[in-house]
Protein backbone atom coordinates (compact mmCIF):
# COMPACT_ATOMS: atom_id res chain seq x y z
CA UNK A 1 0.00 0.00 0.00
CA UNK A 2 1.23 3.44 -1.12
CA UNK A 3 0.38 6.27 1.30
CA UNK A 4 0.30 9.99 0.76
CA UNK A 5 1.00 12.06 3.87
CA UNK A 6 0.28 16.25 3.18
CA UNK A 7 1.66 18.64 5.66
CA UNK A 8 4.55 17.35 7.37
CA UNK A 9 4.77 18.52 10.72
CA UNK A 10 5.01 17.03 14.18
CA UNK A 11 1.08 15.00 13.45
CA UNK A 12 1.88 14.27 9.21
CA UNK A 13 6.23 13.30 10.38
CA UNK A 14 5.01 10.92 13.14
CA UNK A 15 2.54 9.29 11.25
CA UNK A 16 5.48 8.95 8.29
CA UNK A 17 7.59 7.41 11.19
CA UNK A 18 4.94 5.12 11.94
CA UNK A 19 4.53 3.99 8.26
CA UNK A 20 7.43 3.63 6.98
CA UNK A 21 8.64 1.43 10.01
CA UNK A 22 5.81 -0.72 9.08
CA UNK A 23 7.16 -1.16 5.63
CA UNK A 24 4.46 1.22 3.72
CA UNK A 25 5.62 3.34 1.20
CA UNK A 26 5.50 6.80 1.74
CA UNK A 27 5.20 10.07 -0.28
CA UNK A 28 5.09 13.15 1.85
CA UNK A 29 4.55 16.24 0.42
CA UNK A 30 5.31 19.84 2.12
CA UNK A 31 5.59 23.51 0.71
CA UNK A 32 8.91 23.91 2.24
CA UNK A 33 11.60 22.08 0.50
CA UNK A 34 13.68 22.36 3.40
CA UNK A 35 11.08 20.40 5.13
CA UNK A 36 10.91 18.01 2.40
CA UNK A 37 14.48 17.23 2.92
CA UNK A 38 14.51 16.82 7.00
CA UNK A 39 11.65 14.39 6.48
CA UNK A 40 13.48 12.54 3.78
CA UNK A 41 16.90 12.57 6.23
CA UNK A 42 14.92 11.19 9.42
CA UNK A 43 12.95 8.63 7.52
CA UNK A 44 9.26 9.98 7.74
CA UNK A 45 8.85 8.97 3.88
CA UNK A 46 10.01 7.07 0.90
CA UNK A 47 10.24 9.80 -1.72
CA UNK A 48 9.34 13.67 -0.73
CA UNK A 49 8.62 16.45 -2.33
CA UNK A 50 6.75 19.83 -3.02
CA UNK A 51 4.72 18.50 -5.87
CA UNK A 52 0.92 17.09 -5.17
CA UNK A 53 1.10 15.25 -8.58
CA UNK A 54 3.73 13.16 -6.39
CA UNK A 55 0.09 11.81 -4.71
CA UNK A 56 -1.25 10.32 -8.13
CA UNK A 57 -0.63 6.46 -7.25
CA UNK A 58 -1.22 6.61 -3.52
CA UNK A 59 -3.97 4.49 -1.85
CA UNK A 60 -4.64 5.95 1.00
CA UNK A 61 -3.64 9.94 2.32
CA UNK A 62 -3.16 11.78 5.43
CA UNK A 63 -3.86 15.72 5.01
CA UNK A 64 -1.82 17.17 7.94
CA UNK A 65 -1.89 20.47 6.97
CA UNK A 66 -3.26 23.28 9.71
CA UNK A 67 -6.92 23.35 9.86
CA UNK A 68 -7.66 26.57 7.69
CA UNK A 69 -5.54 24.63 4.63
CA UNK A 70 -7.37 21.30 5.27
CA UNK A 71 -10.15 21.56 2.61
CA UNK A 72 -8.42 23.83 0.39
CA UNK A 73 -5.62 20.61 0.14
CA UNK A 74 -7.92 18.33 -0.59
CA UNK A 75 -8.94 20.87 -3.57
CA UNK A 76 -5.72 20.87 -5.29
CA UNK A 77 -5.21 16.76 -4.99
CA UNK A 78 -7.85 15.69 -6.40
CA UNK A 79 -7.60 16.32 -10.02
CA UNK A 80 -4.59 13.55 -9.76
CA UNK A 81 -6.11 11.03 -7.77
CA UNK A 82 -7.58 7.48 -8.49
CA UNK A 83 -11.61 7.64 -7.46
CA UNK A 84 -10.55 4.48 -5.07
CA UNK A 85 -7.63 6.45 -3.13
CA UNK A 86 -9.33 7.09 0.36
CA UNK A 87 -8.72 10.49 1.89
CA UNK A 88 -8.56 11.52 6.00
CA UNK A 89 -7.31 14.31 7.73
CA UNK A 90 -6.02 14.79 10.96
CA UNK A 91 -7.89 18.22 12.22
CA UNK A 92 -9.01 19.54 15.72
CA UNK A 93 -12.02 20.22 14.50
CA UNK A 94 -14.23 18.38 12.18
CA UNK A 95 -18.35 20.32 11.25
CA UNK A 96 -16.24 22.41 9.62
CA UNK A 97 -14.15 20.17 7.24
CA UNK A 98 -16.26 16.33 7.03
CA UNK A 99 -19.07 17.68 4.99
CA UNK A 100 -16.77 20.04 2.25
CA UNK A 101 -14.27 17.46 2.21
CA UNK A 102 -17.17 15.11 1.41
CA UNK A 103 -18.56 16.82 -1.30
CA UNK A 104 -15.12 17.31 -3.08
CA UNK A 105 -14.18 13.16 -2.70
CA UNK A 106 -17.07 11.03 -1.47
CA UNK A 107 -13.99 8.53 -0.45
CA UNK A 108 -13.29 10.73 1.98
CA UNK A 109 -13.87 10.01 5.91
CA UNK A 110 -13.06 12.68 8.92
CA UNK A 111 -10.30 11.65 11.81
CA UNK A 112 -9.05 13.02 14.89
CA UNK A 113 -6.02 11.62 16.34
CA UNK A 114 -5.87 13.24 20.14
CA UNK A 115 -2.04 13.19 19.88
CA UNK A 116 0.43 15.78 20.58
CA UNK A 117 3.62 17.47 22.45
CA UNK A 118 4.39 20.50 23.56
CA UNK A 119 6.64 21.02 19.96
CA UNK A 120 6.00 21.66 16.49
CA UNK A 121 7.40 20.73 13.12
CA UNK A 122 9.12 18.20 11.17
CA UNK A 123 11.66 18.20 13.82
CA UNK A 124 9.62 17.18 16.62
CA UNK A 125 7.75 14.30 14.87
CA UNK A 126 7.95 11.11 17.12
CA UNK A 127 7.63 7.70 16.60
CA UNK A 128 4.58 5.63 18.44
CA UNK A 129 3.31 9.30 19.30
CA UNK A 130 -0.64 7.60 18.91
CA UNK A 131 0.12 4.32 20.82
CA UNK A 132 -2.66 4.31 23.29
CA UNK A 133 -4.11 7.82 21.90
CA UNK A 134 -7.96 8.54 21.41
CA UNK A 135 -8.86 8.57 17.84
CA UNK A 136 -12.27 10.11 16.79
CA UNK A 137 -13.38 8.95 13.31
CA UNK A 138 -16.49 11.11 12.23
CA UNK A 139 -18.17 9.77 9.46
CA UNK A 140 -21.30 11.42 7.82
CA UNK A 141 -24.13 10.12 5.85
CA UNK A 142 -22.63 9.62 2.46
CA UNK A 143 -19.39 8.79 4.24
CA UNK A 144 -18.46 5.23 1.96
CA UNK A 145 -18.26 1.96 4.61
CA UNK A 146 -15.01 0.92 2.81
CA UNK A 147 -13.33 4.37 3.91
CA UNK A 148 -14.72 4.35 7.75
CA UNK A 149 -13.25 0.65 7.99
CA UNK A 150 -9.84 1.07 6.26
CA UNK A 151 -9.01 4.28 7.71
CA UNK A 152 -10.55 2.66 11.51
CA UNK A 153 -7.76 -0.40 10.79
CA UNK A 154 -4.53 1.52 9.85
CA UNK A 155 -5.17 4.01 13.26
CA UNK A 156 -5.70 1.05 14.94
CA UNK A 157 -2.94 -0.73 13.43
CA UNK A 158 -0.54 2.74 15.00
CA UNK A 159 -2.31 2.01 18.53
CA UNK A 160 -5.03 4.51 18.62
CA UNK A 161 -8.40 3.74 20.80
CA UNK A 162 -11.03 4.38 18.01
CA UNK A 163 -14.24 6.71 18.94
CA UNK A 164 -17.38 6.44 15.85
CA UNK A 165 -18.91 9.88 16.41
CA UNK A 166 -20.79 12.40 14.03
CA UNK A 167 -18.44 15.53 13.27
CA UNK A 168 -20.90 17.68 15.04
CA UNK A 169 -20.25 15.60 18.71
CA UNK A 170 -16.82 15.93 18.04
CA UNK A 171 -16.99 19.28 17.90
CA UNK A 172 -19.17 19.56 21.14
CA UNK A 173 -16.61 17.48 22.71
CA UNK A 174 -13.06 18.86 22.31
CA UNK A 175 -14.93 22.28 22.64
CA UNK A 176 -15.27 21.56 26.42
CA UNK A 177 -11.95 19.46 27.01
CA UNK A 178 -9.66 21.05 24.53
CA UNK A 179 -10.80 24.75 22.82
CA UNK A 180 -12.06 25.62 26.67
CA UNK A 181 -9.05 25.09 28.50
CA UNK A 182 -7.23 26.94 25.90
CA UNK A 183 -8.71 29.85 26.23
CA UNK A 184 -9.17 29.87 30.03
CA UNK A 185 -5.62 29.18 30.34
CA UNK A 186 -4.65 31.66 27.65
CA UNK A 187 -7.06 34.91 29.64
CA UNK A 188 -5.03 33.06 33.26
CA UNK A 189 -2.26 34.39 31.34
CA UNK A 190 -2.94 37.72 30.46
CA UNK A 191 -4.86 38.65 33.76
CA UNK A 192 -1.73 37.66 35.66
CA UNK A 193 0.36 39.64 33.09
CA UNK A 194 -2.29 42.98 33.90
CA UNK A 195 -1.57 42.94 37.65
CA UNK A 196 -1.05 46.91 38.60
CA UNK A 197 1.40 47.26 40.92
CA UNK A 198 4.84 46.52 39.68
CA UNK A 199 6.34 45.23 42.65
CA UNK A 200 3.47 42.77 43.38
CA UNK A 201 3.90 41.98 39.73
CA UNK A 202 7.49 41.17 39.92
CA UNK A 203 6.66 38.84 43.02
CA UNK A 204 4.03 37.01 41.03
CA UNK A 205 6.72 36.51 38.53
CA UNK A 206 9.34 35.39 41.10
CA UNK A 207 6.38 33.07 43.28
CA UNK A 208 5.04 31.15 40.35
CA UNK A 209 5.62 27.57 40.10
CA UNK A 210 4.24 24.37 39.38
CA UNK A 211 0.73 25.13 40.05
CA UNK A 212 0.50 28.23 37.82
CA UNK A 213 2.61 26.39 35.19
CA UNK A 214 0.90 23.68 34.55
CA UNK A 215 -2.63 26.03 34.36
CA UNK A 216 -0.80 28.01 31.17
CA UNK A 217 0.73 25.77 29.65
CA UNK A 218 -2.02 25.70 26.83
CA UNK A 219 -3.01 28.56 27.36
CA UNK A 220 1.19 29.64 26.02
CA UNK A 221 1.35 27.26 23.39
CA UNK A 222 0.82 27.58 19.37
CA UNK A 223 -1.32 30.38 18.80
CA UNK A 224 -2.31 29.49 14.93
CA UNK A 225 -3.91 26.52 16.42
CA UNK A 226 -6.00 28.22 19.50
CA UNK A 227 -6.95 30.63 16.55
CA UNK A 228 -8.37 28.18 14.52
CA UNK A 229 -10.16 26.02 17.04
CA UNK A 230 -12.20 29.16 17.81
CA UNK A 231 -12.82 30.25 14.11
CA UNK A 232 -13.24 26.77 12.90
CA UNK A 233 -15.20 25.57 16.68
CA UNK A 234 -17.01 28.96 17.42
CA UNK A 235 -20.52 28.13 18.02
CA UNK A 236 -19.61 25.21 20.08
CA UNK A 237 -16.42 27.44 22.07
CA UNK A 238 -19.13 30.16 23.10
CA UNK A 239 -21.60 27.95 24.11
CA UNK A 240 -18.87 26.21 26.49
CA UNK A 241 -17.03 29.63 27.18
CA UNK A 242 -20.83 31.18 28.59
CA UNK A 243 -21.32 28.18 30.44
CA UNK A 244 -17.86 28.34 32.36
CA UNK A 245 -18.59 31.77 32.74
CA UNK A 246 -21.53 31.06 34.72
CA UNK A 247 -20.27 29.05 37.09
CA UNK A 248 -17.32 31.29 37.51
CA UNK A 249 -19.81 34.01 38.68
CA UNK A 250 -21.96 31.41 40.81
CA UNK A 251 -18.29 30.52 42.34
CA UNK A 252 -17.24 34.20 42.94
CA UNK A 253 -21.19 34.84 44.24
CA UNK A 254 -20.48 32.43 47.13
CA UNK A 255 -17.19 33.48 47.92
CA UNK A 256 -18.10 37.27 48.34
CA UNK A 257 -21.03 35.74 50.68
CA UNK A 258 -18.27 33.65 52.52
CA UNK A 259 -21.11 31.12 51.58
CA UNK A 260 -18.26 28.01 52.97
CA UNK A 261 -20.52 25.12 52.94
CA UNK A 262 -20.79 25.85 48.96
CA UNK A 263 -16.98 26.53 48.32
CA UNK A 264 -15.68 22.81 50.43
CA UNK A 265 -18.43 20.99 48.68
CA UNK A 266 -17.19 22.45 45.21
CA UNK A 267 -13.80 22.05 45.81
CA UNK A 268 -14.41 18.42 47.45
CA UNK A 269 -16.33 17.55 44.40
CA UNK A 270 -13.58 18.33 41.66
CA UNK A 271 -11.54 15.46 43.01
CA UNK A 272 -13.87 12.62 42.08
CA UNK A 273 -15.35 14.78 38.76
CA UNK A 274 -11.65 14.99 37.54
CA UNK A 275 -10.98 11.19 37.68
CA UNK A 276 -13.40 10.51 35.00
CA UNK A 277 -11.62 12.59 32.46
CA UNK A 278 -8.29 10.68 33.43
CA UNK A 279 -7.44 7.23 32.04
CA UNK B 1 20.72 24.27 67.45
CA UNK B 2 17.59 22.66 68.49
CA UNK B 3 14.06 23.13 65.91
CA UNK B 4 10.77 22.06 66.57
CA UNK B 5 8.38 21.04 63.78
CA UNK B 6 4.36 21.17 64.61
CA UNK B 7 2.23 19.33 61.88
CA UNK B 8 4.15 16.77 60.18
CA UNK B 9 2.41 16.79 56.49
CA UNK B 10 4.32 17.20 53.37
CA UNK B 11 5.88 20.53 54.57
CA UNK B 12 7.03 19.48 57.81
CA UNK B 13 7.61 16.58 57.62
CA UNK B 14 10.07 17.64 54.77
CA UNK B 15 11.47 20.36 56.66
CA UNK B 16 12.59 17.74 59.45
CA UNK B 17 14.25 15.05 56.78
CA UNK B 18 16.35 18.15 55.66
CA UNK B 19 17.26 19.50 58.80
CA UNK B 20 18.15 15.75 60.51
CA UNK B 21 20.38 15.32 57.44
CA UNK B 22 21.81 18.60 58.41
CA UNK B 23 22.81 17.39 62.09
CA UNK B 24 20.16 19.58 63.95
CA UNK B 25 18.10 18.21 67.04
CA UNK B 26 14.58 18.00 65.35
CA UNK B 27 11.26 18.00 68.10
CA UNK B 28 8.19 17.13 65.62
CA UNK B 29 5.10 17.12 67.20
CA UNK B 30 1.77 15.74 65.27
CA UNK B 31 -1.70 15.31 66.97
CA UNK B 32 -1.66 11.77 65.88
CA UNK B 33 0.33 9.36 67.37
CA UNK B 34 0.44 7.10 64.33
CA UNK B 35 2.07 10.19 62.47
CA UNK B 36 4.81 11.26 65.10
CA UNK B 37 5.50 6.92 64.94
CA UNK B 38 6.29 7.21 61.08
CA UNK B 39 8.40 10.08 61.23
CA UNK B 40 10.41 9.17 63.90
CA UNK B 41 10.57 6.25 61.60
CA UNK B 42 11.49 8.04 58.55
CA UNK B 43 13.86 10.22 60.45
CA UNK B 44 11.72 13.04 59.91
CA UNK B 45 12.73 13.95 63.66
CA UNK B 46 14.93 12.82 66.20
CA UNK B 47 12.27 13.11 69.01
CA UNK B 48 7.95 13.12 68.60
CA UNK B 49 5.20 13.51 70.58
CA UNK B 50 2.15 14.77 70.75
CA UNK B 51 2.52 16.78 73.72
CA UNK B 52 3.09 20.42 72.59
CA UNK B 53 5.83 20.45 76.11
CA UNK B 54 8.01 18.99 74.23
CA UNK B 55 8.68 21.78 72.58
CA UNK B 56 9.75 24.01 75.60
CA UNK B 57 14.00 24.06 74.99
CA UNK B 58 13.47 24.45 71.02
CA UNK B 59 15.37 27.62 69.59
CA UNK B 60 13.28 27.76 66.73
CA UNK B 61 9.97 26.16 65.62
CA UNK B 62 8.55 26.14 62.73
CA UNK B 63 4.34 26.08 62.51
CA UNK B 64 3.42 23.62 59.44
CA UNK B 65 -0.37 22.92 60.52
CA UNK B 66 -2.73 23.50 57.83
CA UNK B 67 -3.71 27.44 57.87
CA UNK B 68 -6.86 27.70 59.95
CA UNK B 69 -4.68 26.19 62.69
CA UNK B 70 -1.61 28.27 62.89
CA UNK B 71 -2.34 31.06 65.36
CA UNK B 72 -4.47 28.57 67.44
CA UNK B 73 -0.71 25.89 67.67
CA UNK B 74 1.16 29.27 68.64
CA UNK B 75 -1.23 30.21 71.24
CA UNK B 76 -1.04 26.97 72.50
CA UNK B 77 2.68 26.69 72.75
CA UNK B 78 4.06 30.22 73.94
CA UNK B 79 3.29 28.96 77.21
CA UNK B 80 6.11 26.46 77.46
CA UNK B 81 8.98 28.51 75.58
CA UNK B 82 11.40 30.58 76.35
CA UNK B 83 11.29 34.62 74.97
CA UNK B 84 14.07 34.03 72.90
CA UNK B 85 12.54 31.10 70.64
CA UNK B 86 11.96 31.97 67.31
CA UNK B 87 8.61 30.91 65.66
CA UNK B 88 7.51 30.60 62.07
CA UNK B 89 5.19 29.21 60.05
CA UNK B 90 4.58 28.19 56.52
CA UNK B 91 1.41 28.96 55.89
CA UNK B 92 0.25 30.28 51.80
CA UNK B 93 -1.31 33.08 53.46
CA UNK B 94 0.20 35.90 55.21
CA UNK B 95 -2.31 38.66 56.67
CA UNK B 96 -4.21 36.65 58.64
CA UNK B 97 -1.63 35.46 60.26
CA UNK B 98 1.36 37.46 60.57
CA UNK B 99 -0.08 40.20 62.84
CA UNK B 100 -1.94 37.61 65.22
CA UNK B 101 1.04 35.91 65.52
CA UNK B 102 3.22 38.47 66.20
CA UNK B 103 0.82 39.61 69.36
CA UNK B 104 1.23 36.56 70.78
CA UNK B 105 4.93 36.45 70.10
CA UNK B 106 7.14 38.66 69.73
CA UNK B 107 9.76 36.76 68.37
CA UNK B 108 7.64 35.57 65.17
CA UNK B 109 8.47 36.23 61.53
CA UNK B 110 6.35 34.58 58.94
CA UNK B 111 7.47 32.38 56.17
CA UNK B 112 6.16 30.89 52.92
CA UNK B 113 7.90 28.45 51.06
CA UNK B 114 6.78 27.83 47.82
CA UNK B 115 6.91 24.17 47.28
CA UNK B 116 4.76 20.67 46.95
CA UNK B 117 3.79 18.26 45.22
CA UNK B 118 0.76 16.42 44.31
CA UNK B 119 1.17 14.37 47.70
CA UNK B 120 -0.10 14.88 50.98
CA UNK B 121 0.73 13.80 54.56
CA UNK B 122 3.68 12.26 56.12
CA UNK B 123 4.70 10.00 53.79
CA UNK B 124 5.13 12.61 51.11
CA UNK B 125 7.50 13.88 52.58
CA UNK B 126 11.07 13.96 51.10
CA UNK B 127 14.39 15.31 50.99
CA UNK B 128 15.80 18.47 49.03
CA UNK B 129 11.97 19.27 48.53
CA UNK B 130 13.13 23.35 49.20
CA UNK B 131 16.25 23.02 47.08
CA UNK B 132 15.74 26.33 44.26
CA UNK B 133 11.74 27.01 45.82
CA UNK B 134 11.08 30.57 45.89
CA UNK B 135 10.76 31.36 49.99
CA UNK B 136 9.14 34.43 51.14
CA UNK B 137 9.28 36.24 54.67
CA UNK B 138 7.01 38.35 55.20
CA UNK B 139 8.09 40.98 58.24
CA UNK B 140 5.70 43.61 59.85
CA UNK B 141 7.03 47.03 61.89
CA UNK B 142 6.82 44.93 65.05
CA UNK B 143 9.02 42.09 63.55
CA UNK B 144 12.34 41.35 65.07
CA UNK B 145 15.26 41.88 63.01
CA UNK B 146 17.32 39.23 64.32
CA UNK B 147 14.10 36.57 64.10
CA UNK B 148 14.37 37.82 60.09
CA UNK B 149 17.80 37.13 60.23
CA UNK B 150 18.00 34.00 61.82
CA UNK B 151 14.74 32.40 59.66
CA UNK B 152 16.45 33.82 56.54
CA UNK B 153 19.66 32.19 57.09
CA UNK B 154 18.10 28.73 57.17
CA UNK B 155 15.77 28.83 54.56
CA UNK B 156 18.69 29.72 53.00
CA UNK B 157 20.65 26.72 53.81
CA UNK B 158 17.99 24.59 52.95
CA UNK B 159 18.14 25.73 49.42
CA UNK B 160 15.40 28.29 49.25
CA UNK B 161 15.27 31.68 47.09
CA UNK B 162 13.95 34.27 49.58
CA UNK B 163 11.96 37.10 49.05
CA UNK B 164 11.64 39.75 51.49
CA UNK B 165 8.07 41.55 51.38
CA UNK B 166 4.71 42.51 53.34
CA UNK B 167 2.28 40.13 54.42
CA UNK B 168 0.02 42.04 51.98
CA UNK B 169 1.92 41.92 49.19
CA UNK B 170 2.44 38.75 49.25
CA UNK B 171 -1.15 37.47 49.84
CA UNK B 172 -1.68 39.79 46.53
CA UNK B 173 0.97 38.02 44.65
CA UNK B 174 -0.28 34.98 45.32
CA UNK B 175 -3.61 34.86 45.01
CA UNK B 176 -2.81 35.93 41.05
CA UNK B 177 -0.80 32.88 40.79
CA UNK B 178 -1.85 30.49 42.88
CA UNK B 179 -4.75 30.93 44.43
CA UNK B 180 -6.70 31.86 41.65
CA UNK B 181 -5.55 29.43 38.98
CA UNK B 182 -6.83 26.88 41.89
CA UNK B 183 -10.29 28.21 41.37
CA UNK B 184 -10.21 28.54 37.48
CA UNK B 185 -9.10 24.97 37.45
CA UNK B 186 -11.69 24.03 39.25
CA UNK B 187 -14.17 25.47 37.22
CA UNK B 188 -12.77 23.92 34.47
CA UNK B 189 -14.04 20.11 36.20
CA UNK B 190 -17.38 21.23 37.12
CA UNK B 191 -18.26 22.92 33.69
CA UNK B 192 -16.90 19.62 31.57
CA UNK B 193 -19.25 17.83 34.60
CA UNK B 194 -22.37 19.38 33.72
CA UNK B 195 -22.07 18.58 29.41
CA UNK B 196 -26.03 17.80 28.99
CA UNK B 197 -25.93 15.27 26.58
CA UNK B 198 -24.90 12.09 27.90
CA UNK B 199 -23.10 11.06 24.72
CA UNK B 200 -20.70 14.04 24.29
CA UNK B 201 -20.17 13.81 27.74
CA UNK B 202 -18.86 10.61 28.00
CA UNK B 203 -16.64 11.62 24.62
CA UNK B 204 -15.01 14.23 26.49
CA UNK B 205 -14.72 11.93 29.09
CA UNK B 206 -12.73 9.69 27.19
CA UNK B 207 -10.82 12.25 24.97
CA UNK B 208 -9.78 14.74 27.33
CA UNK B 209 -6.11 14.68 27.22
CA UNK B 210 -2.90 16.37 28.38
CA UNK B 211 -4.01 19.55 27.60
CA UNK B 212 -7.31 18.76 30.02
CA UNK B 213 -5.49 17.28 32.60
CA UNK B 214 -2.59 20.03 33.12
CA UNK B 215 -5.38 22.57 33.26
CA UNK B 216 -7.56 20.81 35.47
CA UNK B 217 -4.77 19.61 38.52
CA UNK B 218 -4.86 21.97 40.80
CA UNK B 219 -8.44 22.95 40.88
CA UNK B 220 -8.54 18.35 41.53
CA UNK B 221 -5.99 19.16 44.26
CA UNK B 222 -6.41 19.56 48.41
CA UNK B 223 -9.99 20.79 48.76
CA UNK B 224 -9.36 21.76 52.70
CA UNK B 225 -6.18 24.20 51.26
CA UNK B 226 -8.18 25.83 48.27
CA UNK B 227 -11.31 26.50 51.10
CA UNK B 228 -8.89 28.13 53.04
CA UNK B 229 -7.00 30.20 50.32
CA UNK B 230 -10.35 31.66 49.92
CA UNK B 231 -11.09 32.06 53.85
CA UNK B 232 -7.94 33.63 54.38
CA UNK B 233 -6.85 35.40 51.18
CA UNK B 234 -10.79 36.20 50.21
CA UNK B 235 -10.41 39.62 48.93
CA UNK B 236 -7.51 39.24 47.22
CA UNK B 237 -8.77 36.36 45.89
CA UNK B 238 -11.76 38.22 44.88
CA UNK B 239 -9.75 40.92 43.14
CA UNK B 240 -7.81 38.75 40.84
CA UNK B 241 -11.38 36.63 40.40
CA UNK B 242 -13.06 39.70 38.97
CA UNK B 243 -10.34 40.96 36.84
CA UNK B 244 -10.13 37.28 35.11
CA UNK B 245 -13.63 37.64 34.64
CA UNK B 246 -13.59 41.18 33.01
CA UNK B 247 -11.14 39.59 30.83
CA UNK B 248 -13.16 36.24 29.66
CA UNK B 249 -15.81 38.86 29.02
CA UNK B 250 -13.53 40.54 26.35
CA UNK B 251 -12.26 37.32 24.82
CA UNK B 252 -16.27 36.50 24.66
CA UNK B 253 -17.32 39.61 23.10
CA UNK B 254 -14.24 38.83 20.47
CA UNK B 255 -15.09 36.05 19.88
CA UNK B 256 -19.05 36.29 19.17
CA UNK B 257 -18.03 39.29 17.05
CA UNK B 258 -15.28 36.98 15.06
CA UNK B 259 -12.83 39.74 15.43
CA UNK B 260 -9.89 37.15 14.60
CA UNK B 261 -7.65 40.44 15.01
CA UNK B 262 -7.91 40.33 18.74
CA UNK B 263 -7.77 36.56 18.95
CA UNK B 264 -4.43 36.64 17.16
CA UNK B 265 -3.05 38.75 19.37
CA UNK B 266 -4.77 37.56 22.34
CA UNK B 267 -2.64 34.15 21.68
CA UNK B 268 0.64 35.43 20.29
CA UNK B 269 1.19 37.51 23.51
CA UNK B 270 0.77 35.04 25.83
CA UNK B 271 3.68 32.80 24.45
CA UNK B 272 5.87 36.19 25.52
CA UNK B 273 3.91 36.78 28.80
CA UNK B 274 4.29 33.50 30.00
CA UNK B 275 7.81 33.40 29.90
CA UNK B 276 7.97 35.67 32.34
CA UNK B 277 6.71 33.59 34.97
CA UNK B 278 8.92 30.65 33.88
CA UNK B 279 12.32 30.09 35.93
Amino acid sequence: MKIGIIGLGLIGGSLGLDLTARGYEVVGVSRQQETCDRALAKGIATITGQDLRLLDKTDLIFVCTPIGAIVRAIESIVPYLPPETIITDVGSVKGAIVAPATKLWSNFVGSHPMAGTAHQGVEAAEYNLFENAPCVITPIAETSPEAIAKISQIWEALGCKLYHTSPEKHDCAVAWISHLPVMISANLIHSCSEIKSTEVKQLAQALASSGFKDTSRVGGGNPELGLMMAQYNRQELLNSLLEYRQNLDLLIDNIEKENWDFLEQFLSDTQDLRANFLH
